[in-house]
């Protein structure tokens, strides 16, 4: 197990913000729970505004179909922040990428039902390990950190 | 200015748990950006999905009426999480309870557009001074603790 601090994080996460600025997006789009934090955090740099969404993925179990993903929040793209979406630059902000399947879904549904101009996702940390989810190549990655393949403890879930 | 670490903060929004196990919530509604670290830290311990929202309150300059409220974000009752708040007991979580005016509306806007059948709010600070919000009676509070009415900088501003 690995632990690690709110400081630790604030600081890692704060390290991505010269780049993500150049990237310019409009808003950010937390994957929840584990997003919310990473995504309070840049948003003092970034000055833009927070959406949440929240993903459950069911992998059947015979694995011959993709697994099924299930939007348990999603945003309202006729709300203010919600319209920010739509033919705009979006940043997508999840605490760990692990197995990259969830990042994968969100990244699929957000094109899919809000269509914008461009995508790019940060992480927290990004574990050095087989990916299962694939990111298409026009999505530009943020990585605060690179870890190993351990068993990361963040404060939160303390 | 009054500065909070995020460990002050993980402690206090934790000694809140015992109450609001006993209030029973089914879901959390965090109000965006403040309560998403909050109700983020309260999810661990209460095992309870959140929902975010968030509000921006628009005073008339002669303050003859009330003011407006939108909605920058909400969440979607079809989902399954959006689910959990009609007819159910809900807690609503910010960071600070200042002049309680953002507390009322979202409090209000809930009743009118999700009707729950109950209402717990838990913010991490209460300041001591006059409110010009009012919440309903029937409204459960919690708040981690009461502070002087300073400038109170938390850690995800810094």
């Amino acid at each position: 197990k690995v632990y690690f601090s709110y400081v630790d994080i604030h600081e890692t996460m704060s390290s991505l913000v010269p780049q993500i600025l150049e990237f310019n997006p409009s808003v950010i789009i937390a994957i929840g729970g584990g997003g919310f934090i990473p995504a309070r955090i840049l948003r003092t740099e970034l000055k833009i505004p927070i959406l949440a969404v929240s993903l459950e993925l069911y992998d059947d179990t015979n694995n011959t179909t993709k697994p099924e993903v299930k939007k348990i929040q999603w945003f309202d793209e006729q709300s203010e922040v919600g319209s920010k979406v739509r033919n705009q630059k979006i940043l997508i902000v999840d605490e760990v990428d692990d197995t990259r399947t969830t990042l994968q879904y969100c990244v699929e549904e957000v094109i899919n039902t809000n269509n914008p101009s461009e995508i790019a996702v940060a992480v927290l940390h990004n574990k050095l390990k087989p990916k299962r989810g694939i990111l298409p190549d026009t999505v530009t990655y943020f990585s605060g950190a690179d870890v190993e393949d351990h068993w990361n403890c963040y404060p939160w879930d303390a």
